[in-house]
């Protein structure tokens, strides 16, 4: 698919990642291990390991600390409904700001048009949808700015004025031979990156960009492009905080095009349940070996869905995956755990949905919000 | 400069062209010769062969004739002051308009950005200028749509939309190897030439693009996307009338970037006098080869200048054309009789420009008219 640049990650395809420490040393993605201790406010998504890596994630925990201002910054690609791994960024960004952080969230419908084909008209009820997810999760909707990359005319007019310093081997070198559409689509999504500081909105400051690891070119895009636009926007590099991939039930990457193995946000509580049953993962072929080695968590889709759900905690996940490590749980047991869970979850989150919609909306028709 | 691709026409730089038949051979450019005595309204520029090309003219004198609707489109990039080669272009929109064209006139601040690294604010002022002699030459702003590239959302979106179905191979093949921002600019170029097709204009309908020749690569390119698109936009092929390259003074491409041997349409008319009066022709060396041998009025830059003065007409052209072969006119007689009409023009011009100063302003301020 990609005869040269990035082997690894590919943000325009459904990428498989199996081992993230080689990401540190290919890309230089920083771990997040030596940092942690550092961040101000704990999260199980970074205890439990769910995000890994970051890159220059100090002055935002600087800003958090000294209480100056900064912004998180990423989006979504509506092309299809929210599952776990859109949750999980949008929790990243409603985490970042409860602490502080302006909020800015992309519907990068001109990605959707150029990598999927779908016309910005087409993609605006799954951005309605998308945007219903994100507010129900908690985003508060008065530090936020939430917008369609379609009808946002500064974010075309930066997108214009990034490209004029882009020379084509870079490009190549960070996404491979591609169509245009897709290095075009790539250059808007480092003006969504660089967005927070413009005049528009304040000026130059610290931006922290959650993202899943297959996004990491655009966040390199993103942080080259900066530094190329220093002296004249004075932009500074914007930061990372770096997801591991959402493993589907089948113990591929989650992805919304294979509806069976994806747990979509707005689904049907008792499908979900149903979907868990038939989950793959990371047990043994037989009880007695499970009792015997006990299970694998690391690779199971169904103690990863638990890490997603809003009620579980780091030390309730730590001892669940003791427990399956050492075999005193069964992978049904499991099961059962996760699906109750998921369908508490997924009820109340459709309650939330319905104070929500409306607002979606209004954000979505009218291109912007905040 | 260019490895592969266009070879003579390079529409980013000063292209010169000595031989206008290979254009028709190498690109397909179609010659105007022979549908010449089909155009209902003649006019110098195409009676002396300023124009010499097209492609698929046809539908536009079907349209002329049979009072139907058709659009006639083109732009200037606002790096430099109009001078006679973007006077050129003017009057052919001017032309078409006065035939029932709806007029189309971009301002290419964009492509001003990508290429000469001018941002849109600060091609601003030259944007008011060109659209002062735009008007002041004759444009009816009733009938006419004048746009700043930046400004226009429609145009971006389009442009986004196009570059979906671009395959890098297109533009590499059309342009050459050429910095990211070259190929957005042209696709933005592509998106200008088939705005008065879309809905917001009206819908698909005959459009004519009167071009200097090294803007012939983006003709095709928009020819090309307008055939990728058509069963979803209805896109009909745009047509264009092709112009020679206006000489300089000096007998090279006539470049902004050249001022001495450059004449701007907004100059001091003295100076301006000046410029023909130093000016090279295509006369001989002494005033008594002339008198034998007879000048060479297709390589002078001072008949082309007269070609150039609204007070000059065919006939009075082809009678100079004639007096200068066969010896009869010298080259000082040549330039005095220019540099009068010059002035006359420039003078007059400059009355025009008067006029329309304050609303060219506010065409630039608004981002659009019409």
């Amino acid at each position: 698919m990609i005869p040269f640049g990035n082997p690894l990650l590919d943000p325009f395809e459904d990428s498989a990642v199996s081992d993230y420490e080689r990401l540190f040393e290919v890309f230089g993605i920083q771990p997040l291990a030596p940092v942690l201790s550092s961040f101000p406010v704990r999260h199980k998504y970074l205890d439990i390991g769910l995000a890994f890596g970051h890159r220059d994630i100090e002055p935002i925990l600087k800003a958090i600390k000294e209480n100056q201002p900064f912004a998180v910054m990423s989006g979504i690609k509506p092309s299809n409904q929210y599952h776990m791994g859109s949750k999980k960024i949008a929790d990243a960004v409603i985490y970042f700001q409860r602490q502080g952080a302006f909020a800015f969230y992309c519907i990068a419908d001109i990605e959707a048009y150029e990598v999927n084909g779908i016309k910005p008209d087409d993609s605006k009820q799954t951005a309605i949808d998308n945007v219903t997810d994100l507010l129900a999760l908690g985003l508060d909707p008065k530090r936020a700015f939430i917008y369609r990359q379609s009808k946002r005319s500064s974010v075309h007019n930066l997108a214009f004025q990034l490209a004029g310093r882009v020379p084509m081997s870079l490009m190549a070198a960070t996404y491979g031979e591609r169509p245009f559409g897709y290095y075009l689509a790539s250059i808007v999504q480092a003006a969504d990156i660089l967005l927070p500081q413009t005049e528009e909105f304040g000026g130059p400051r610290p931006t922290v960009v959650p993202v899943g690891a297959d996004q990491d070119p655009s966040i390199r895009l993103a942080r080259d492009l900066s530094v190329r636009f220093h002296r004249q926007l004075r932009f500074v590099k914007p930061s990372a905080l770096i997801f591991k991939l959402t493993r589907s039930l089948d113990q591929s990457k989650m992805s919304k095009s294979k509806s069976e193995t994806c747990l979509f946000l707005s689904e049907d509580p008792e499908a979900a349940k149903n979907k868990v049953a038939n989950s793959m993962t990371g047990g043994q072929p037989t009880t007695r070996e499970q009792r015997s080695l006990g299970g694998n968590p690391d690779r199971c889709p169904v103690y990863e869905t638990m890490i997603h759900v809003p009620k579980t905690t780091t030390q309730g996940l730590v001892a669940l995956r003791d427990q399956c490590r050492s075999g005193r749980t069964l992978c049904g047991e499991c099961k059962e755990l996760c699906a109750d869970l998921l369908v508490g979850f997924l009820n109340k989150h459709r309650e939330q949905r319905a104070k929500y919609l409306s607002l979606a909306q209004y954000v979505v028709e009218e291109g912007a919000f905040g």
